[in-house]
């Protein structure tokens, strides 16, 4: 295995706004030879995910920070190539942290790389179970879950062409709700009402989004699918309905703003989650492994039925990650992204 | 009757920032006959909740707010001394709206008039049933409930000092939790640590209340009780661990700034009810009619049995009213605040 080359990113420096090359360093390393309790996993498709940018930060998270020079943290699918883990067979998929690079030395006596092996034959493509099928399609399906929300109710989902988000919005609908989102950019609006069946879309990009969002929740909002934060929040809160409640997910729009202090701008509508008797739960799908065979299932049945439909955004080349974050944070990617990292 | 004067203020205007006597204008007016389905009210006591701020401002709240011109809301005990309402017969001491005013015309067919009549003999002084058995005594039971304090954990309740705080800190210690307050002034924390059981009291008007507050939850804030909002309660979310819970009841140092804009500052660590996979409960006490009676028993047997004290502050006269609330609003009173309008 000596002769293989890893290529990979470190992070030195903790990011303040966007992620330069400087914060996460692209290199190239040779792969170790594999001990006893260890496997060698070739990264195929690595997840970009909003929270890869809060691991990067010092903040107090719900995971420690990524040390500065470890390789950095993220989540992927890959292909076992040598093994000395009796749970991980060489030749099989497996889902789990590989990291942002091309090989994972997978040691059994790490808490994080706790891989689980892929069905064969894949009943998905490859990009699903870190997509729909894995960490961001569970977390809509709990966020839903949390929010319940009930035929004729109004169920609302900031970043609604994201991952989490345009599956949560399908979900909602199916419960009979109905869904608004809001997503940057008229394409993605146009795709998440007239391919996805959201009822309306809110372009966040439109000079009078707030009216817009007004307009199309004409009887207020019962469930806030929260996944930006920031002025989004606060105007949805001042539509809040009494009992509304607001499953709290994300908080993209602060990310970048995370790196020690936060010095984002605050949100000033808090008085109505009091004034309305909402309740608002914040949730980690981590939390939440024991659930993750029954909701793949139930997702699995959605997708197989066509009820059930999933966006991806693949961007070729592990060089091209860092970049691709970067997009995401400023909303400029739609559904799950992943980077092909190999097909080998 | 028409020989009676009637003392009270009416709304003339919104408030900005402290209640002026040109926003609630004090007047001498004539009392009217009571007709078919009224009743007339003698005020006794004058409940003054920070919450009366909010009704006098534009915002959208739980409560219509208090049209211009119109006699100022506000909650009271009194006694019916004219009656042509059958479930209000003379003599009898009632708690309701009475309003800003001596005397109170209760129509039957108003919605805001319906008035509970208090048992003979009174099983507590008249101010305890706008206060410990009252709806500010019931606000902290209920929001108690919904923190579900286990022993063990850490309690922190802010505003610890007021009506609502004060006996919400006691009873998380009789649930077995550390309870720690914040409230203005060393006198108030020696009162609540020496007399009323908490383990610890911050005075916010030390210049470092926030490295006190650290030091009082070694372990962490496991529910907030949460009175006061801004820069506490961010402060607060730092400190919160993972599933904690935050019972929204009041959001006093935002009250001043309400006038149809939200001028705060806002809160600017939201994030932590995701990290800390939080829960946010906003609640009213006057959704829960239906456990008052409830409520009110279990109280009024932890009175009986000297494991629950309640602080009364008591302002003589009813011009004092505004004079009054201000002061609550700036945190200068401690317990349950009213106004003693008349012993008649």
């Amino acid at each position: 295995m000596s002769t293989l080359t890893n290529r990979l990113y470190r992070l030195r420096s903790r990011p303040e706004g966007e992620v330069t090359a400087d914060n996460l360093e692209w290199l190239e390393e040779p792969v170790a030879e594999i001990l006893d309790g260890q496997a060698l996993i070739r990264t195929h498709y690595l997840s970009v995910d909003p929270t890869n940018r809060v691991w990067m930060s010092a903040m107090r998270s719900y995971i420690p920070p990524v040390e500065l020079n470890a390789v950095m943290r993220g989540a992927g699918v890959g292909r076992v190539v040598a093994s000395r883990r009796d749970d991980l067979p060489v030749g099989s998929f497996v889902v789990g942290l590989t990291g942002w690079q091309d090989y994972c030395v997978a040691d059994a006596a790490s808490e994080d790389m706790s891989f689980t092996v892929l069905p064969d034959p894949l009943p998905a493509p490859l990009p699903a179970f870190v997509g729909v099928l894995g960490h961001t399609g569970i977390s809509a399906y709990l966020g839903v879950e949390f929010g319940d929300p009930r035929p004729g109710e109004t169920f609302f989902v900031s970043a609604a062409a994201g991952a989490v988000g345009s599956i949560a919005g399908q979900l909602a609908k199916r419960r009979g709700a109905r869904v608004v989102g809001i997503a940057g950019g008229a394409e993605k609006c146009r795709y998440l009402v007239e391919e996805l069946g959201f009822d309306a879309c809110i372009d966040r990009h439109a000079g009078d989004w707030q009216k817009q969002l007004d307009d199309a929740t004409p009887d207020g909002i019962d469930v806030d699918f929260e996944n930006v934060g920031g002025e989004i929040m606060d105007h949805v809160f001042g539509r809040l309905n009494i009992g509304a409640r607001i499953t709290l997910c994300g908080l993209v729009s602060e990310y970048n703003d995370y790196n020690g202090d936060n010095a984002q701008r605050g949100l000033r509508n808090v008085s109505q989650l009091l004034m309305q008797r909402a309740t608002l739960r914040g949730f980690i799908v981590f939390d939440h492994v024991d659930r993750y065979a029954e909701i793949i299932g139930q997702l699995s049945l959605a997708l197989s039925a066509g009820t059930l439909r999933s966006a991806e955004t693949v961007v070729d080349g592990l060089e091209n990650a860092r970049h691709t974050l970067n997009r995401s944070l400023a909303g400029e990617n739609t559904g799950k992204v992943v980077v092909k990292v190999s097909t080998d």
